[in-house]
């Protein structure tokens, strides 16, 4: 008998990912007036999400094709989407909660030039395969290559996802 | 006894806003080809919102870091805010009927040297702060820097929110 | 008596519509780890969509304000949204299907001078109203200007909309 498939939890443990706590200290501490994410319904709607340590440090500051090599935007795009795992944890209580991503829009700066935006991206969707499996990890997604961002930040996602349970039916 | 919060409409009322009435004249008659809301269940999704009078003269044209400053970026923000509210209005009948907002992305035109977007789209935050208070009126947010956009707007928000009822429960 | 007005699948028809089949050779195969789209409830979200040919040929490369005319930006959006037809079709068996759009955003590269995004966008507009009519085929609309897009295609869709059923109840 084959063994039952590893939880999104398991998964994300046996990656050894450090997944931040958004409750201690809490995300609105830092962040002030913008909320981590908004539920209606079956529907969980993340707040932007940027490559950056627990403490606010950017980890990835400057432009595609300029500052950064591709290489360094898909692993600000990979520190983004751990730290999208912290917000659905933060929203849901456990990966395990989550019924599919949706889609994720990824605002990427860059130079005039650059437009390899689909290989930085896949920086976010290639941890959430690895953590959620091919039914649930894929998302619709579009890779806009924007002016400029907030501190200097690389990348911000704007994720949407599907969860098990409504606010209401819990 | 505590005198009872009063409501966003009274708190509007008492900011003194000038909020425009999409109804008259109806919001379609200048743009045309495009609607102002879309309701489904209790998902309200806003069309674009651009700092502009309600004849369309646009308040704050150009570009931040370079035409505008950060003040100015702020307060184009306030205003394309309270057009906000105008357009909840126009979809819910009062705002009132906010049970609370979901997500907003602040689009922000500028100099590739410009990276103090946040502070520009707090205009946007603080002004739905006043008015709905904390709990309802606190919404997640990206801010993106952009290359333009229509009529050389310098921001443009696309406002997701939650209303208290759906449209098959009126 | 006048004759029943056509169904969105007989103006399409009756519009000669090249309308892509993502089912034939499947969408997953050539976009790999992106999905086409995600239904909850009555909500379909559609990940991003460009002005390609069926095979991932980019008809309208470029930017605006320098590459490419209004004119060719406008059938890039009409492009753009043949494709979505074909997208919906994916998601829902038929364009019949649809309640109404909701809302979509326009990326589109431009040139730091370029601002007649509105134009550009209208073209995909003035297809959907074309097939669904003024009652279901409105959408609520932002054009935004961006530095660039993957592969230099210079716009890209995000749609979302209303099924007539929630896949629940299908």
């Amino acid at each position: 008998m084959a063994p039952a498939p590893a939880s999104p939890e398991q998964r994300a443990r046996e990656l050894g990912l450090e997944i931040p706590d958004y409750n201690d200290p809490p995300y609105g501490g830092r962040y002030g007036q913008i909320k981590a994410f908004h539920r209606t319904g079956n529907l969980v709607m993340l707040s932007g999400i940027t490559p950056e340590d627990r403490d606010g440090t950017r980890t990835h500051p400057g432009r595609l094709g300029d500052d950064l090599t591709i290489e360094q935007g898909y692993e600000a795009a990979r520190k983004a989407a751990v730290n999208t795992l912290g917000m659905i944890r933060l929203a849901l209580g456990s990966l395990d909660e989550v019924a599919g991503l949706a889609r994720v829009l990824c605002f990427i700066v860059a130079t005039p030039d650059f437009d390899k935006y689909h290989e930085v991206g896949n920086g976010f969707t290639e941890l959430f395969l690895d953590v959620f499996g091919p039914e649930a990890g894929i998302a619709g997604r579009a890779d806009v290559g924007v002016m400029g961002l907030s501190n200097r930040n690389c990348l911000e996602l704007w994720v949407t996802l599907e969860s098990r349970t409504a606010p209401d039916a819990e």
